[in-house]
Formats: structure tokens, C-alpha cells, sequence
């Protein structure tokens, strides 16, 4: 079995090999590449993941699971060796009941749609983007068709992002969540507005860079198994377990863009470089979901970057570097500044009160389209109201309203969640941390965050992949996904920015 | 046949696509890679070349070959088509009669090799690198075996890189060349030496980088088609018709360096982004051979860059950029100092009249080392007469001498050559372009390099790997490589610089 077993880790090392090549390809893309290289290099990642296709539901891994399943019930069933069939099997599976034929059809129709999507936003009508908007959803429901019969049919939507978790799981939390934090903005917005002009002034972009590299070199990035580089739209991605690298881009005009994108890809990266080499080539070789992930680059960004403990030990560090800027701004003007909260048009420029409430609007309508109970037609409408309802503002238009966001275009639903689910685990972790590190603040007070990061590794990053979410997060807080924690933390935090009763 | 033909291309495009996703990692490794990621890399290179391999040598390649060469018979034989399929065979024979078996044990070999060499060369000691050289030699004449019978042992290797060229064939054109180049180098020798104190002042970096980038822009270097980027050792490389880029380095305290690689890097990119797009994805798409290639770096590094009529027109631009290390020097004495000869240790900091000299030097000791008429015990004697029969100087110790270079180390014989016959090329196709362009000095000395760059477009880039470069030679100048132009050129050029008779 020993035999079988390196079979397998080979083919899927070749397709793990083959998947870096695709993230080079890709980070090169959005970093270096001159305007011309794009067609060719869309060819070249067509044939990368063609390729690692081909390899992995033809190359007899469906015979090896076969094969190896019975052998790995008699493992520890938390062993690598368990887990790393385990998870093939899910991959094998999804990969197997979706035909091909429908995988290139999807390509074309999410081509289609992106491009009718950027003149719909261009022109500001929706009617533009309608057709192509419906053609989506219904092949949306025709994926969940393949793994019916399934609970609810948004599940294998959101199994591809979350694995495991259930509609109905996440219904519940954010139908939990919603009226605390809607009632939690009404209050902010009765209170008197905090100032932030100063962080509009003039930061030259190069100083606002330099900041943020020794921020997360403090946080234990290392930069012999990383990089960051500038793009358009910040991200992190990995190369290997030793290669895992960031981007941020920074305005000289408004400070927080660079540093919080800076530390946000570093949470992401810190937690793909904790990963166990004894992982490595394998697809538990990776965040075991976008919520966990998310759970890790919001804790650097928020709970660390925008706590006050934080701005004890950096600001007069920020202050030694723009002077004239931030001089006469005194550290709790600042921090609440940095966590001044304002309802916005759209998620990404949204701070830590308002943010779940922009994905909340868009799952539940979501969900709304996949089953059937709200049509395309009516979207518009259904976003201007939903904006309203949630966050008491209306978009000026279709393209400042329902087409604000590339997720659909590319048709990524059951995606969006996840950006919810990290604020809700990393405040759910935090407690935990708090109660396992009770000098924690004194430490980041410090800038010492060798032990908070060690926290991290220990219990998350190492295991990569190889437990569900919930699994992860109940053996590491005693219970799943719970969106308490995250209202807590709110609750206070902004209780005292604001003076809240 | 339409239809045999799109099968054979469809399989040469994924693996044009494999090749350029393995340029796009090396290119990164050696540009961008921190420093822990190179074990990964290696393994995705790996991967990606032995897919690669895999998908040429059993994808159906041989038998569509053989139902397509009939056809190609009907077919114009330069049309793309049919030389599509003549250079396929060649590539598909030579990879069909190297053993798979052989390929891993060269490699295994290679690398054991280079680290030995690495050590050897650090304690400048040969008997460290012998055994593995040994080695390396066997195996080559292995290769060679592949091929028997061939003319000459050597052929097989050289073939690799010049292709259709014969071992005989370049000990006739080096041994013409030899004597009249030992004889000028002497003849300068005995001359005054030209000053060039002032290239070793202090050139800001950024300054000098950027004037290489206006010189390469005047070219005709589309930056929405490459980019240059810093590396420790400048290259090119191509990742698609239409991103071709180039690095280079640049030395605070000497400005040849950096000026001069990038003119010389930017002429391959010229070569590469001037192929006939309907060659793209297929083997046709790249230079014809690594001696073609050499001829339009060196013809833009020297026959361009270190030409009077060059200096004529960025000579004043230079000065203004750096007045206070070149406000006092001349055009003449500058354009006399970045021409200087000296006899030195190594090719790679070798000047015009001498750089011939140590390809000589190697290929004689490549072809008797082969041959089995040098023992490899014999080499570090043997390099260190040629040092001083050819260049009058002898190396102060092995690392200077027999272990300055890495090419043996990696298996990379039959290689050396073509640096050499660029030089040849390049003074040849001058001759021609002469003839064709009469006011071509007047154009340079305007800045004005378009009709040169056009005609070079025309006769040699859109071709690609079309025509063998014996025969794209003879079909461009009238000739196969014959050394009297460069003989020529350098005759001319240095009686000038050096007031010979």
C-alpha cells in the first residue's frame, strides 16, 4: 500500500507543481507583465490547468482511492496519510460528477459575462448584463444539479469555498448576526462623527511602503520566503511552502490603503508559510477554506492593526516618519480615524461595522436567485432595497448599486460569504487567544507578536488543509462557527470610539 | 491532412505553452525568487519539463509525422507548413534516439558535477572537478553514440545548438580565423594603450539604467511587449511572440557593464519579437540557432553600440548626464576607451579583438577532449598553454584558468561556439546591410536605427527557426559563415583606435 500511496503523491505532486506554475503565471500577470503578453498568456494557463485536469480524473488516481481507502481505515484517522485521502476523494469526486463538457461551457458563458458585465457597469444599466447575469445563474443551478440530492441547492455552491459547511449553517449565523449589527450602526450613527480628515493629506508613497515592510516583518513575515510587490488589486499567493508572496498598492493620498492591504496579505501569506513540510506537494498544502484564510488576514488587519495596543507601539513610530501629517494628531485621534465607521457603497472600502452587512445583502440574495424565489429581472430593485434595509443608503445607480462587484461576472457564488465568515472566526479565535496568551496586549504594546503568531502556527497554519473548517475551528475553540465573539468585539471597540451607552 | 496537421499543432502548442510557463519560473528565480524557494522551483521545473517530454515523445507525435511528411512533400518547401514538419521530425528524432534512461543519469550527473565544480573551483583545485569531468565526457560521447555514424564525435553536440552545422566545418572557419587574430592582438599589443580611468569612476546606477533604457527605446524595444528588469547575470528570454524580456546588471564603479548588456540583451529580444506571428506556439517561433541569436546581440552591442557614428549622437546626451565624469573627456577618447583591448582571464569581460581568442581555446579543447586526444588529467596544462599561445598571458591559478567557467560543469558542450560565431554573423550580415542601407552611418548618427532594425526583420527575425543558419546565412548575405568580415571589421576598426599601420 506503501506503494500506492506513492503513486498517488506523485501524480498529485505534479499537479500541485503544475498549480504554483499557474500562480507564477498569474502573479506575473497582474505584477510585471507589459499590456501585449495577455492573449498568450491566457493560453498558457488554459494548458497549465487543461493539463493538471487531465492528469487528475484520468491517470488512475480514481483506481489508487480505491485501492487506498480501505488501507486508510486502518490509520489514525487524523494522520496525513488518512487526511490526504480523505481530501482527494472530495476533490476526485467534485471533479468527477461535473462533466467537462460542462466545465468549457461555464468558461464561455463566465467569458461572456464578464465582458457584458464591464459595459454594463461602464454604462450604468443592468438590462446590459441581464441575460448573461441569468445565463450564470442557471448554470449555477445546473453544477448544483450534479450533487443533488443535496439539503439546499446553494450547498455545493458554497461547499467549493467553505467544505462542509451548509446554507442553512450560514443562514442561521448571519440571521443571527444581522439585527446586532444593524442596531450597532443605528447607535454609531446617532453618535457625533469621529475626524479623519488628516488621514487625507499628503503620505508619499515610498515612506507609506517602508512602514508597512517593517510592520510585517515585526508580525515574522520572512522575506527570504516571500515578497511584496505592488498591483492594482493586493492579493497573496504561493509558490510552494517556502515562496509565498504579497502585493499591496498604496495611495498618496489617503494613508490607510497601503498599510491595512499590507497587513491583511501578510495575515493571509503568514498563514500559508506556517504550513508542515510534511504537507508539502500535496492538496492539504493550503488553506483548508477562504473563510479560515480570511479569518487570518482580518486578524493582522483589525484585531492587531487596528487596535489601540497597536498604535501604542507604531504611532509615535508613524509619527517619526510624517511629521507634518500627523504631528499635531494625537494617537486616540488617530485610532479612531483608522476605525472610524461609515456606511459606504461597497464592501471593499468598508470598515469593520459595516463590512459583514454589505455580504449579508449580497448571500441572501444569492441564495434568492439559486432557489428560484427572486428573479434576475427584479435584482435592481432587490439590491437598492437591500442597501437601504441594511445599511440606510441607496446607491445612486445600477453601477454604484447592483453592478458594483466582479464575483458574479466570473461566476463565483457561494464565494462571497466568506469574507463574513473570517471577520466572525478571527473575532471567535481572538477570545481564545485572549484567554491562552492573558498578557497578549502588553506584548503587542511591545510589537512583540512572536507569540501570537506561534499561537497561530500551532493551531492553524500547520495543519493546512487537512480538517474542515468547522472541524478546525471546533478542535481549536470548543465550538463552530459562532458569530458572538465578533459582536462582542464590535460592541466594545466601538462603544468606547463612539461613547456608546 | 488540415486535420493531421491541427492535431500536430495542438500538441506542439501545449508544449510551446509548458516551455514558456518554464521560462516565466526560471525567469522569476533568477529575478524575483527569495532565496528558499529555489528547492520548489527546481521541482516544478522539473515537472514541467518532463511533462513535456512526456507529451512529445508519446502524444501520437511519430505516427502523425509519418502520415503528415508525405504531404509535406506536396507542400512549397518553405512554406510554413512543410518546414513546421521537417523541424518536428529533427526535434522528434533526436529526442526519440536519447534514452529517457540516459537524459536522468546526464542530469544526475550535471548536478553532481556543477557542485563539485562549485567546490573546485572555490579551493582552485581541479582534482576536485576531474572525476566528475571524467564523467560528463563519457556521457557525452555517449550522446554522440545516439547519433553514429556521424563525420566527426563533436557533431552531435554541436548540432544541439547550431543545427545542421558540422564540427569540420567550424574547425575551418576558426582556424582561417585564428591566425589573423593572434597576429592584430599582437600588432596592438605593441601599440600605445588607449586611457580608460575614466569609466571607472562613479556612475549612479539609476542614471546609467536609465540611459540604457532610452538607447533601447531608440532601438525600437516595445515596453508593451518586454520589460527590463536587475539580475546577476543579464539574459533574455521569451515567455510568448509578444513578451520578450531582458535583464541586466549595472556596477556603480564601471559603466561598460550596464550600457552594454542591455544593448546587448535587447538585440536578442529584437530577434525573438520580430518572428512572424503565424509562426506562433509552434517550434518555428524562436531563434534558428544560438550563433544567429549571438549575431543580433552583438550587432547591437557592438557593431551599433561601439561604433563612432553611435557616439556621434549619444555622446552628448551621456556627457550631459554625467558632466562631472565625462565633461572633460572627449568623444574620440571615450569612444577609444569603451573599444580598449587587453588581453584578460575570461570571455565574458572580454573586449572585441580578444573574445574570439578563448572560444577558440575551449572548442579545440572540446573537440580533443572528445576526440579521447586529451586526457582530462592533461586539461589545467592544456588550458594554460592556450592561455598563453593564443592571449600571451598566463592564469595565476586553476580557478582563473581551466575552472573559470561553468558551461563543462553543466554538461553544456558543443555550446561555446556559437558565442563565437555571433561575432562572425554579425560582421557578415554588416557587410550586407552596408550594401543595403549606403547612408546607414548617417541614420545612426541621427539615432535613427529604423531601417536596421527593418531589414533585420525582414531577413533574419520573421523567419524564426524556419531555415537552418547555415542556409538563412547563405540565403541572406550569398554565403555560408565565412570570418573575413569580421577579420574585416576589426582590421579597419583598431588600425583606427590603435594608429596601427
Amino acid at each position: 500500500m506503501k506503494d500506492k500511496l506513492d503513486q498517488l503523491r506523485e501524480i498529485l505532486g505534479e499537479i500541485k507543481d503544475l498549480s504554483y506554475a499557474s500562480a507564477i503565471l498569474s502573479w506575473d500577470e497582474q505584477v510585471n507583465m507589459p499590456a501585449k503578453g495577455s492573449r498568450e498568456r491566457g493560453e498558457q494557463l488554459a494548458t497549465l490547468g487543461r493539463i493538471a485536469h487531465t492528469k487528475f480524473t484520468s491517470d488512475g488516481v480514481g483506481e489508487l482511492l480505491e485501492e487506498l481507502e480501505p488501507y486508510a481505515k486502518t490509520l489514525d484517522p487524523d494522520s496525513n496519510e488518512a487526511r490526504l485521502i480523505k481530501q482527494t476523494r472530495r476533490d476526485y469526486d467534485i471533479q468527477a460528477r461535473v462533466p467537462s463538457e460542462y466545465v468549457s461551457r461555464e468558461a464561455r458563458a463566465t467569458s461572456a459575462a464578464h465582458q457584458s458585465w464591464v459595459m454594463a457597469r461602464q454604462a450604468s444599466d443592468f438590462s446590459l448584463f441581464q441575460d448573461n447575469l441569468q445565463n450564470i445563474i442557471e448554470l449555477k443551478r445546473e453544477y448544483s444539479s450534479y450533487f443533488a440530492p443535496s439539503e439546499h441547492p446553494y450547498d455545493p455552491l458554497l461547499d467549493q469555498y467553505e467544505p462542509g459547511l451548509k446554507t442553512l449553517e450560514v443562514k442561521e449565523i448571519f440571521d443571527s448576526l444581522r439585527p446586532r449589527q444593524v442596531e450597532l450602526i443605528k447607535a454609531i450613527a446617532a453618535a457625533p462623527q469621529v475626524d479623519s480628515s488628516f488621514l487625507y493629506l499628503d503620505y508619499p508613497e515610498k515612506d507609506q511602503w517602508n512602514f508597512g515592510v517593517a510592520v510585517i516583518s515585526d508580525f515574522g513575515y520572512e522575506w527570504d520566503r516571500g515578497r511584496q510587490d505592488y498591483s492594482p488589486h493586493p492579493f497573496s499567493t504561493s509558490f510552494g511552502l517556502d515562496d509565498v508572496r504579497i502585493t499591496t498598492r498604496v495611495y498618496n493620498d489617503f494613508f490607510n490603503s497601503g498599510l491595512f492591504s499590507t497587513l491583511h496579505e501578510c495575515g493571509h501569506a503568514l498563514y500559508e508559510l506556517g504550513i508542515d513540510p510534511a504537507l508539502a506537494r500535496t492538496p492539504l498544502a493550503d488553506g483548508t477554506s477562504l473563510g479560515v484564510h480570511e479569518s487570518q488576514s482580518r486578524m493582522w488587519e483589525n484585531l492587531v492593526g487596528r487596535s489601540l495596543p497597536f498604535w501604542d507601539h507604531y504611532y509615535p513610530k508613524l509619527v517619526e516618519v510624517f511629521p507634518s501629517q500627523l504631528g499635531n494628531v494625537s494617537k486616540e485621534s488617530f485610532y479612531k480615524a483608522v476605525n472610524k465607521v461609515e456606511p459606504s457603497m461597497i464592501r471593499v472600502e468598508a470598515d469593520e461595522a459595516t463590512y459583514n452587512l454589505h455580504i449579508m445583502l449580497r448571500l441572501g440574495i444569492e441564495i434568492a436567485l439559486i432557489e428560484g424565489s427572486l428573479d434576475v429581472a427584479d435584482l435592481p430593485e432587490a439590491w437598492d432595497q437591500g442597501m437601504e434595509d441594511y445599511l440606510g443608503i441607496r446607491p445612486a445607480d445600477q453601477a454604484e448599486g447592483v453592478l458594483q462587484d466582479v464575483h458574479w461576472s466570473m461566476g463565483l457564488l457561494g464565494y462571497f460569504s466568506t469574507y463574513a465568515l473570517g471577520n466572525l472566526i478571527s473575532a471567535q479565535l481572538w477570545e481564545r487567544i485572549r484567554e491562552d496568551i492573558p498578557n497578549l496586549d502588553d506584548q503587542i504594546r511591545r510589537g512583540d507578536f512572536g507569540e501570537l503568531l506561534g499561537w497561530n502556527r500551532e493551531k492553524i497554519h500547520r495543519h493546512g488543509a487537512k480538517f474542515e473548517p468547522q472541524e478546525l475551528i471546533e478542535r481549536v475553540t470548543g465550538s463552530r462557527i459562532n458569530p458572538d465573539p465578533y459582536v462582542r468585539y464590535l460592541a466594545e471597540k466601538y462603544s468606547t470610539i463612539y461613547g456608546l451607552g
